[in-house]
């Protein structure tokens, strides 16, 4: 953690945290690229215009791929005091969402900053949290996907049975070392612990898988989703996932299901790090 | 009505009614256009190429407008029977929704059949409909709307008291001449029957009105909602919408709110002219 009370100009600074929401669709993922159209890259040049000053860099919970949604990330930044007190609005009315007011008028309508306010001490969006929740949607009808939802349900195919993927879920449960979900980084461990794994069938047609865990590795929760649902329409056993898991290595027949199903729902933190 | 038991090209027809569901955002429309992309035209292109025949004419419950949407659209189309019992897999899985598995590879993912069944006897999508039911979204948060629903709740910069168009939307109720809400058609009648009209807060920052009438004129329900938002918001008394519903002429201090936030949801049937 950077010492706190100091920006990168030497002025006075504090610390912000921000909740954010995306439509990953026509995002190149979380992280700035040069060239590609970012949400980290969109907000870091909405909050310089806001606050002008320089674009600050964004700290975040999650790094999400390509395409892959948000409803509940959380990112921090550190921005100049100077600036923050300067926000138009920010003493008025509802001064704590001054800045996100700002904000909403700037950033393009697929990324929206539900709340801006000063973060307590210490923290630091990625490594205070404590756990992160994703959803992946898959619509089962055979009439394809609620149009109205298409850019975030993935339509499977196949007839899938949730209480076999349930089952199948609950055997990678637990800490253990993930290396045949996870597109392997040098030198990053992949032991994770999966604190939660259920399917529910919301609707008719729709079952959404919730996974929660103190971390994810890359590409984790699809390729897990991707192994569930081999089981889910009957090509695979319940005990399949599992045994891909005790294997430690990657196996080429688990499918990567695709991005737009996949939303990062909510991260925790500490009490006294959060509000 | 036309006669039952034969179609256009004289052969034996029979006729199907379709549950469809839709993206308004990139359709102009239900109604077919020369040179525009409508819902009509393309469910009727659809139908033709997997039909192997001409395109059916569709009648429907709702026409709606460019850019509303609809989750529970119902229209119908005389077809030659010869043709509905080609359809692969007709007689095999499900035959009841083998066209609608047939159509969902043929359609653009912005619209859906999600039913396409033989109608009952005397079944017509426009003429037998009891009731329709629209809801408008309007977000009044002040960070946005919610990226992942943008498409289809309205922007309304205001707070709003849900409470105070509950009230207000009570004074519209029943049967009455909505000329002070329509876009007038010569010949045509501006009498309806308002059974259900409220507004509920489904979650922080999201208020749903939610309208069922025996018919709507054109329009009415986005010249209604706009009136009703001027109370929300404080500009315009309670009781104003209902004068308005007295004085039977347009009022030019009504907005009519932008169609992005409305959708068709159900269309009500007799017992016997449903499934």
């Amino acid at each position: 953690m950077r010492p706190a009370g100091a920006d990168a100009g030497g002025g006075r600074s504090l610390r912000l945290r921000l909740d954010v929401s995306y439509d990953g669709t026509d995002f190149s993922g979380w992280a700035e690229q040069p060239g590609r159209r970012t949400v980290q890259g969109v907000l870091q040049a909405a909050l310089g215009r806001v606050l002008r000053t320089k674009p600050p860099k964004l700290g975040v919970a999650g790094r999400t791929d390509a395409g892959v949604h948000a409803t509940g990330q959380v990112c921090h930044a550190d921005v100049e005091q100077s600036a923050w007190l300067a926000v138009p609005g920010r003493s008025v009315r509802a001064p704590a969402h001054a800045l996100a007011l700002r904000l909403a008028d700037v950033l393009p309508p697929d990324v929206r900053v539900r709340s801006a306010i000063v973060a307590p001490p210490g923290f630091d969006a990625r490594f205070s949290a404590l756990w992160r929740r994703y959803a992946y949607r898959v619509s089962d009808a055979g009439y394809g996907v609620d149009p109205l939802r298409r850019r975030f349900v993935l339509w499977y195919r196949r007839a899938v049975d949730v209480a076999a993927m349930a089952a199948a879920g609950a055997g990678l449960l637990g800490e253990h070392d993930y290396a045949a979900f996870c597109r392997l980084r040098p030198g990053a461990s992949t032991v994770r612990t999966i604190r939660t794994l259920h399917w529910a069938r919301t609707e008719e047609g729709l079952a959404v898988a919730t996974i929660e865990a103190d971390g994810f590795c890359h590409n984790q929760v699809r390729a897990m989703v991707g192994a569930l649902l081999a089981v889910g329409d009957g090509r695979r056993p319940i005990d399949w996932p599992a045994q891909l898991l005790a294997a430690k290595v990657r196996d080429p027949a688990v499918t990567v299901v695709p991005p737009h199903g996949l939303t990062l729902e909510a991260v925790g933190y500490p009490p006294d790090a959060s509000e």
